[in-house]
């Protein structure tokens, strides 16, 4: 098979967008791309950060989900678990192989902690958060069934507004509770606080950040007056982890989306003012579109719309170009500003997603790419795992 | 197996929400579920009316990416055709069985271009779009290459301001080239005139499919002038399709959202005022979701968020329940305002998406249900297929 030319030679209906060995020119749109020297640069520079500051590092799969590139944060980054927000997800790590996966969510339903409870058959330790003593008896009951022992962590809301418990005594009665259920075992706390992650300003976040410390600080001071001192304390994101690291209460990090970056995170500032993808981290993902229609001379037509992308978030824009811009998305078309009509029809564009979580989840394949050619190509593992 | 219990039995890593035969309360959330009745009702009328109008339906399975959904239509509602927007759609569909195919897009790129002439072999009519003179070349080579015939519709951009040509004198131009090259046939005219779809107010929208009709009807003079009179004058969606079939011009319909309906068409107005969704159409699709955490005594948190739908077009709402609201949408997470606490934990609610394509593109099953049962479990054939 000739690699240059290799789609050619295949029958109709593969589904795959390139093959390793060939040109970056020649993958199939639109696709995901990764971009292989800045995802491992991203990543050895988080696992550098996180061993310096004694954290644990908790690689979040929930944004990728993907078994490649969790074991690249795992070898490059020392990641030393994972974390996921459904069963499903945890399933497809658990049976990858991964000893340390929290479901950083809660698990209610009869068949989802039925699910859960057999997990750590696979030989994983697996730890799902608690809001409710009577989500603490159904997993009792659950892990009881099937012979398995599950971690817990109660989960504070430290200002998400979503789920959690928001203070100290109704921590330690949920962790009372974990401790004397059979079958589970109080591990921690989860508290991660999800609703300042892309603030703009470094100085906000920062307020937001202490007012939650000094929230689980409390927690952590009930725990111990009740014999309770938590093993681990999880929170901390792309825009918070320095907060966290430097709390003297965290033990560990759950960051998910430095890794591949995205167009929203991007827009967040660092403690000198300056873009977070303008030095502390590189995009590494991109949505690669081609121009399909350039029918209007001011106008181009690209092949990623909504069914590539979520756009939740904001637009995404085009990377390393300036003069082109990504004005409008509908289901499968972007429209593309070209007011000097620079752009030719098969031109390729690298866009930027607004939000990489929801984006990763539409596609079935990451194409690795380095220095212009197709790598490897990676499926998206536990994609539209939601269960 | 005892269907009432049916998961319990199953080994862990099942990805499938529903089996058929169990009540609609055992469903895993979140998942998409179709109500049979009204889906079937709603198809029987779209059917009815093409007939009574004289129309031909090609049913637009971009929307729901379904051969099952696609073979109702066709054997409830008189569908004789299929459109979609990616070669690779075409793809599922041609071997699926389906006849008479139309990508209602531009398809560029040597690959793209190869796989689509390669269709016909499957024994489908393949209808492609086209606004470039290039293209036609392009896609002749490729046709003779393979020993098929494409036929080939001009695309008329009549408002949305995507792809496809303004003028008269530009569709003659690219009609002439396509009867001139081999292995291509000219077949029609496409003019949708998506912009316009999701206007509320029915005399606005019918001042936007006036000056369209306009277009079209000045388009097909000028081709009869040139003796290429268009067999097929293919157009029409759920917010303008009486526009098109009392134009004298059209023949075809498009329609594609009428069938699930959503959120967002379901705010448009018919001729007398009222919402599509409360007589018109019914709502069919829904997102179904468990309420998984409810620590604040005011607001309820369920298992559909970013990765069970896409909100571009806004927020879903809650189906059948004015008491409760769903007022947030984070990845995995659904804030509910309950201001009376009247939810409890795994209670389950029918979300209406916003947007019906971009969600079911994230989903890979609809979980048809009648009377409180599950009659049948449908893949969503053509999910992703986005090259």
């Amino acid at each position: 098979m000739n690699i240059a030319n290799a789609f050619a030679d295949l029958e109709v209906g593969y589904d795959i967008p390139a093959i390793p060995g060939m040109a970056e020119a020649d993958i199939e749109t639109p696709c995901l791309i990764l971009d292989l020297d800045a995802l491992e640069r991203n990543i050895r520079k988080m696992g550098s950060y996180a061993e310096a500051h004694g954290m644990r590092h908790r690689a979040h799969a929930k944004m990728h989900k993907s078994v490649d590139v969790l074991r690249l944060q795992q070898e490059l980054g020392g990641a030393v678990g994972v974390c996921c927000q459904k069963v499903s997800e945890a399933e497809v790590f658990a049976r990858a192989g991964f000893k340390d996966i929290l479901v950083s969510n809660q698990v209610r339903g009869p068949f989802k902690v039925d699910r859960l409870s057999r997990l750590p058959k696979y030989g994983s330790r697996i730890i799902v958060c608690v809001d409710d003593t009577r989500n603490v008896e159904e997993l009792s009951l659950a892990a009881r069934k099937h012979g398995t022992n599950l971690d817990c962590f109660v989960e504070i809301d430290c200002g998400a507004g979503r789920c959690g418990v928001t203070t100290a005594g109704t921590v330690v009665a949920i962790a009372e509770a974990i401790d004397a259920a059979p079958g589970l075992r109080f591990a921690g706390l989860q508290a991660y606080q999800g609703a300042m992650q892309h603030i703009d300003n470094y100085e906000d976040r920062k307020i937001k950040l202490d007012a939650a410390i000094a929230q689980v600080k409390d927690a952590v001071q009930a725990l111990k007056a009740a014999n309770l001192e938590p093993e681990l304390v999880s929170g901390g994101g792309t825009g918070s982890y320095y907060f966290e690291a430097s709390s003297g209460v965290f033990n560990e990090l759950q960051c998910g989306s430095y890794a591949f970056m995205d167009a929203d995170y991007g827009r967040i500032r660092d403690d000198s003012g300056k873009r977070i993808d303008q030095g502390e981290w590189e995009n590494a993902l991109f949505i690669l579109t081609s121009v399909m229609s350039h029918a209007k001379s001011d106008k181009a037509i690209c092949d990623a719309g909504l069914k590539s992308q979520s756009i939740d978030s904001g637009l995404p824009f085009i990377f390393g170009r300036e003069d082109v811009r990504y004005i409008k998305c509908s289901d499968e078309h972007g429209i593309i500003e070209d007011k000097n009509g620079v752009l030719s029809i098969n031109e390729k564009l690298r866009l930027v997603p607004g939000h990489c979580d929801p984006t990763c989840n539409v596609h079935d394949w990451y194409v690795g790419v380095r220095r212009g050619k197709v790598e490897t190509l990676w499926p998206i593992s536990a994609r539209g795992k939601g269960y």
